[in-house]
């Protein structure tokens, strides 16, 4: 999906909405656990309830790839009904030397029908390029993230400025507001001027709205272009409203409360 | 797998080679391409012919999701038929927020057999902590890469020091030398004595010789220490030593001539 119609998606349906598609087969509700194809079951139950409200879903790799080639398949189920009208992340966190990214943009870009692919950025040029190379796929690089570990590294001085800043000023060159996004964490609130600073332009990617703590208002105040340029991830406050028969009810609702919260900031 | 058994197994076979298997199904001999198992029968023809010189195997997970489901099956059947007298890693370069990584962990250590999984430092302790919580596995982080792009971030000052060098003096306080390792590529020997000032104990794992060209005998005169400390891989050097039929049988004689050079180092 290229950005001209992603930001057409999200003025239609005053949405800046990703829904995290963390699935844990330990949190889903009892009455789904027993069914061979659960994950894949409660996915469709989630996207059918919040399909109208969000503009993108996120898979988050790990929690398919937990449950081995079942989880596997569940997710090329899961990418592959979401369909063409969404914009469709895998959060899998990738990066290699050249050849290796090759094969994860072949993974994810051509295997299965994903947008973006989230990519770690400490190897360096070659092991984001591969992901830049697909017209209308996109490279999410993380910047700064959602977690206490963003301290460790990210947040320390790097010659004249912090590790993020470097990164995020070094990777935009690499690419284009067409093709690269970058992850930065709803809680870094404080942050989100000088990342505007940095990349005007570029979509940021927003995590740890919900369970991890983060603001909407503060992130849409301060990190809004005039593209929108915010796609705002929520994952367990939304899947995870209600563990019980009603989960779907529940998350279509949480997930209409953040789309009304958003028309009015856009 | 813990330390000590690494450390007999190196020492029982006069070998620290671990053999790379980035298997790509573009490059696998042509008669066995028409077979729907043929990365698991490509890779098990390799193994069985490098079992006897090697200590360890790595399954470069980007080349089995290249392909999906059925990647993603060969990748479990290769990690169990090498079964428990080699040191088996994922090369998988994850890490995520503390409850994503903890996913991953599962993937590769319980749903899996493997020993150990590469990790991406730049998201800080909590998404390398769930990787040293399995008594016998590891975490192998990564320190300084062998590509051209370790020197956009990795080789970059970051304060007093180089990232790289932050990274290992950092995270080597998360675990121990029986849990974490670090990945040095072989391109980079001006740096090995550095890296072992800061990591005397820990093993390394070595990535870069033959095709990437870096030199065996640089790192096992500079990186060596009373343990070995040491796993050097080769992939493409040897499991694409031939392209006919030969393959397996040519695969045995490279590793054969490793060992050997590896045995006179020891």
């Amino acid at each position: 999906m290229n950005r001209e119609k992603l930001v057409a998606l999200i003025k239609e349906k005053k949405s800046y909405l990703c829904v995290g598609l963390d699935t844990d087969m330990n949190k889903i509700p009892a009455h789904l656990k027993t069914d061979a194809d659960a994950i894949f079951n409660f996915n469709r139950a989630i996207i059918d309830a919040t399909r109208a409200t969000c503009v993108s879903y996120k898979i988050n790799t790990a929690f398919y790839e937990a449950w081995g080639v079942k989880g596997w398949e569940a997710m090329e189920k899961t990418v592959h009904y979401i369909g063409d009208d969404h914009f469709k992340i895998a959060d899998a966190k990738r990066g290699d030397i050249g050849n290796t990214s090759d094969q994860y943009a072949k993974a994810f870009f051509e295997t299965m029908p994903f947008d973006a692919v989230t990519v770690a950025p400490y190897m360096g040029e070659d092991s984001v390029k591969p992901f830049l190379q697909y017209e209308g796929k996109w490279a999410i690089v993380l910047g700064l993230t959602s977690n206490k570990g963003a301290g460790d590294f990210e947040l320390q001085q790097s010659g004249s400025e912090l590790l993020y800043e470097k990164v995020l000023r070094t990777v935009s060159e690499w690419g284009t507001a067409e093709n690269l996004m970058f992850v930065v964490g709803a809680t870094q609130a404080d942050e989100f001027t000088r990342v505007r600073e940095l990349i005007p332009d570029h979509f940021l990617l927003v995590p740890g709205v919900g369970a991890q703590g983060g603001s909407l208002k503060d992130i849409s105040e301060k990190a809004m272009n005039k593209d929108c340029g915010l796609l705002v991830n929520a994952s367990r406050a939304v899947i995870y409203a209600s563990g019980a028969a009603d989960f779907d009810e529940a998350a279509g609702k949480v997930a209409a409360g953040y789309q009304q919260e958003m028309a009015g900031y856009l």
